[in-house]
């Protein structure tokens, strides 16, 4: 059954919360594929020692694998908070369908080097703005708790 | 015994000569610290099936768990040809201390996007045109094999 695109990103948000839980960044993400959710992860650069660990990162590795292959032109990523550069260039080579994010992040954000370039593929759509209060809410409160 | 970076970079093209042969796209990268190479890696998206398993990343994760660190301020990458988008964002949040690339990429380099907006670390040293010619030799004769 489909589900809309604030359903889906619910689901980012409970891996998000799940990353704060654990003192990590509270990024969550899901990868959807034909109305099923094929992967789900949240950033784990503490746990993995590895400061390239987030959440998009995850999800594409476990969704190439899931699917044996290396492109997902098919699928959507629900990510929390504005993919930095790192995870935009991933999604470029990942050649994925759609990407949805939650809330703007200024100081990461791949719009920070790329101002209104496009990093992504040239057929991949872009959606931002959903659960925007939720998803900027979980950082706000992460990184208050740290001052 | 300290190398130059010339000397350094023959180690990276070692690594591309094996990804050229393994018919993967020929970019290689080692990273050294305190003199000594802790991570050897070629491009291997087609053998693992993840278009984003980009030499530079795959340094980045040995060199981690190697160190049991996840940032890198005072070691060195040695990459055959000029970072991705994608390989910039890594290497900037791995603070590594210098970046040290062959030949440039007008296709896909990060300038593409970022254009003279610097996306690593403020403190780290970017030099490149080390082995130049030998570095985009084999991304020349990569391609023309395969059109």
């Amino acid at each position: 059954m489909a589900m809309t695109d604030e359903q889906y990103m619910q689901q980012a948000l409970a891996e998000a919360q799940k990353a704060f839980d654990r003192e990590e960044v509270p990024v969550g993400a899901i990868i959807v594929m034909n109305n099923r959710i094929i992967a789900r992860a949240h950033n784990q650069v503490e746990m993995l020692n590895d400061s390239t660990a987030h959440a998009e990162i995850l999800a594409l590795t476990t969704a190439f694998n899931f699917l044996g292959s290396k492109y997902l032109p098919d699928a959507t990523l629900y990510v929390t908070v504005e993919p930095c550069l790192m995870c935009s260039g991933a999604l470029y080579w990942s050649k994925i369908g759609k990407i949805v994010y939650g809330t703007d992040d200024e100081k990461n954000g791949y719009r920070k080097c790329c101002g209104n370039k496009n990093p992504y593929h040239p057929k991949t759509k872009l959606v931002s703005g959903i659960l925007k209060e939720e998803c900027a809410g979980l950082m706000k409160d992460f990184f208050k708790a740290r001052r």
